[in-house]
């Protein structure tokens, strides 16, 4: 009896999965871009797509009110930066034509718009791994492939005055 | 009222859970590797496991639609391959012995088979992380401990004509 | 009516998140570092923060039967270990002031403690990769950013005597 209804709930779950995100997405850009699962969505982007925009784009469209993000793919320019607290800039490094061996983040909101925190290690031809902090990523020759774990909570990022840097409240008001 | 009511359904996951697995894989090679959660399945591997394989094997006793996948474990070795595509080929290059500080990667179909698409980053002694795409992976004197975030959808991994590289397709027919 | 069925059952999970977790951890050091998801829990670890020593924390005051952990973030101090098989002791390397560009992990128990299972990558100024097994790890001057995905069963780590490492246990009474 468990087992029919597990299975009644996650055919249910498939269900309400595919046709949520045809309703409320179904003629935008990411159409064909991205599907719906039980835990949150499955985004596939392709040669040439901007993975942070297209990530805003999802928040934007799903009203996302925040989610954790991971995943892979192969990429024409993935753009990493170190901060420089004393000059309070990131320096930044571009690495061209590389695999994404993980991509993981967040994605929350900040004055109104969504705001995407990705760290991210890639590889060239040597193998060694590269990465950190990300300010930049375009999908190559090959594809990215990011999971989305979907939460309810609207969470919002700040700077935290004590040490210059962005980050994501849990609670309204959080400081 | 709300947290009865979050609790029961998280006993009737657990119970569902346990049973469908036991169900469907018991009498299998899997048993003892691999365990039925809300979300998908976890899986842990043991010395001289070949971790693809197992994910493939998985795929196939589960009839599993399409998976999202992150691991780590200690690893005998570690194939990587970086894609030549003027040759057309994927130079490879093995690692022994190492850490593998993170797996990421799906689950999909392709022809009817089970199509695993995994990247990681391995570190031995010197802590130098190296990796990208895998192309073999077979755990150590450790183990390797994967979490399988399952999704309804049954999706194909195809060739892109324009890139000569596998995508993963989200909508049937696509290319 | 799938899709309004589907809004009423996130919205409940909602309800049920903030609520089980308000309830019971609410009078906790964990107070603003941690909130409910459906799949798990979010936490949001800040400057000086022992990663490690908050998830045994969280896992004691939840009764986390077991869990999957990835993450991000900036650390203070990351201490990663090699395991060294003939003189049977970790060879450890710390690297400070550093991006985690990934950190992957498991929650479980051994002998009636948390027991973390944790690998990470981490990144400086020249973005060059290092990582593996983490021993220790304490937030910087940024945050750290660690989600958690919940499973029901209790599961147990326990000394694997053909290799003399933890491995994690699916099944009680596991060897």
């Amino acid at each position: 009896m468990f087992k029919t209804l597990a299975s009644a709930l996650f055919a249910l779950a498939t269900a309400c999965a595919s046709l949520a995100f045809s309703a409320s997405a179904g003629a935008q850009d990411l159409t064909g871009k991205v599907t719906r699962t039980p835990t949150g969505y499955l985004m596939v982007l392709r040669n040439g797509d901007d993975v942070l925009a297209h990530l805003e784009r999802l928040a934007v469209i799903e009203q996302i009110p925040s989610a954790s993000i991971v995943g892979i793919g192969f990429m024409r320019e993935a753009t990493f930066g170190f901060y420089d607290f004393s000059r309070k800039v990131f320096d930044p490094k571009t690495f061209k034509n590389v695999e994404l061996a993980n991509l993981t983040g967040s994605i929350a909101w900040k004055e109104g718009k969504p705001s995407i925190h990705a760290h991210g290690i890639v590889t060239d031809g040597s193998f060694i791994g590269a990465g950190g902090h990300l300010l930049g990523l375009t999908v190559g020759t090959g594809s990215c492939e990011i999971t989305v774990i979907l939460h309810p909570q609207r969470l919002e990022r700040f700077v935290d005055p004590a040490i210059g840097a962005n980050v994501l409240g849990l609670h309204p008001g959080a400081k």
